[in-house]
């Protein structure tokens, strides 16, 4: 099977156990089930899951034991997507082409709703790892990873940071600190969850770590400049503009031409610490190769 | 020692245990932290991590395993009120004397504090059960417990249903939904995870469960009759009005003097339901009487 077809059936098989992850609830509190739902179905990459079921199955784990990890960290992210839309924070009226959940279901209901996604998430691990009869310390391990991926010293720091630095000029450790903490984190733990889950040694926890920041902090840069190359086909704005209206990315701070070799190289980077499993690595190799391999 | 001076010395207790529960972080996430700090410093009872460190040690458990659970459930508690102070929400300037957290630190930054305390909540949790060395299954069921208190079948979903019934003639089934969630699930949950971490009995998990519902709707109903007896002395305003403008209460739903009623045989069930521990049972039964016992 091909990379795409392979991307594309675990794309449905996250899609499909997504779908069943919260529950149909009527009664007072029905609306809160009603936008939970609405956000976390609104599609996306899926890359996050996908990443964490990998990451325990080539670590020689079960993935049925991972799955209610996966669904916890999608939603995690869809929580913070949520959050970040809100008119105190980004103000999107969109996202991925539909109405922002403020703008469907009210700021309160919305504020809940985030609440609400980042609760279950941790109910739907606990509630697997009680359930299971599996390792009750590596479930224990397992969470906790995800907590801090998502926590003060992880996404919720990232995102802080970038609202502190909104219209102001940030230095190169600020916006690698942006980077790091609100992208490649949730990215890192969930898949160090999926190894611990699948009992991997600490040598292989530490192949898994460096790939998935490098994918991590690679996929945001590329981001940055695709950001940067839509802007100029659309706007006609050139990137001197950019770094005058202070905007800080990395195409903005280190130029278009050194941020693509900066990001190939974060992409090489992760494709040689994933190495380490062998021709298990095969799809994660891929995929990072697929992050680089979008249109600049 | 008598009664106030016994809970006293616990309230201090718990507030030094507060004071070193999140760390003085500095840089780009630092207001992260500042604001966290704000809010869960700005006192307040301290009833939940009170009772789930009493909880645990009826039921013959250790305190200082249980500490970070107690401290864990008061920051969720806390982000609870920062978001609901929110202008989305209930719009409070004012919280126990203090300015909000949003009108410190920003609407953007409350809303990431609030995200905040709930994900260091469970990283508290499960850092330590992770360090104890103790029982990892009790652990995974004493955090789940705190999950579900706090989570979409407990304080999110009364949270909803308050936040629905705004403006609206609510029925009895739907205030008793608001109070059992909003308020018992948060008493109910941590008390539980207090007795499972000392490895309670199903026996005495009951006794303890019937004790924290019945507190906790107690509590809720004589919060409710002191708004109204408040508002009476105040403004004048007689129950009627309340009735006719459908606020809805207990005392606007089943008079007054039925609400005292039903506050006191909520009290009195709590106390038998906590008699199972006989002597060591004392401080709770004494707490029960303390909630009605005020003036009204």
């Amino acid at each position: 099977m091909d990379f795409k077809a392979e991307l594309g059936k675990r794309h449905s098989f996250i899609e499909e156990r997504l779908k069943i992850a919260i529950p149909d609830v009527h009664g007072p509190h029905g609306i809160l089930f009603d936008s939970m739902k609405y956000s976390l179905a609104a599609g996306g990459k899926r890359l996050r899951p996908m990443l964490l079921l990998e990451a325990c199955k080539i670590s020689g784990g079960d993935i049925e034991m991972a799955i209610p990890f996966a669904c916890a960290t999608e939603m995690i992210h869809t929580y913070s997507l949520i959050h970040d839309d809100l008119p105190a924070m980004d103000d999107d009226d969109l996202r991925r082409g539909k109405p922002t959940n403020h703008k469907v279901f009210g700021e309160g209901i919305a504020v809940l709703a985030g609440d609400g996604l980042l609760s279950y998430a941790f109910e739907t691990m606990l509630e697997a790892s009680v359930k299971s009869g599996g390792d009750c310390m590596r479930c224990l391990k397992a969470v906790n990873e995800i907590a801090k991926g998502a926590g003060v010293f992880g996404m919720i720091a990232g995102q802080t940071a970038d609202l502190e630095s909104e219209g102001k000029k940030i230095d190169e450790a600020t916006l690698e600190f942006i980077h790091m903490n609100k992208t490649a984190q949730l990215i890192i733990r969930p898949m160090r969850a999926g190894a611990i889950l699948a009992g991997a040694s600490e040598q292989a926890l530490e192949a898994i770590t460096e790939y998935a920041k490098n994918i991590g902090l690679g996929f945001q840069i590329v981001d940055d400049i695709l950001d940067v190359v839509g802007d100029q086909e659309k706007l006609g704005k050139n990137i001197g503009s950019d770094v005058e209206n202070e905007k800080s990315t990395y195409p903005s701070m280190y130029g278009l031409e050194e941020s693509k070799r900066i990001a190939f190289e974060k992409i090489e980077r992760a494709k040689g610490a994933i190495a380490f499993f062998g021709s298990k690595a095969a799809f994660l190799s891929d995929l990072a190769d697929y992050i680089t391999d979008r249109e600049f």
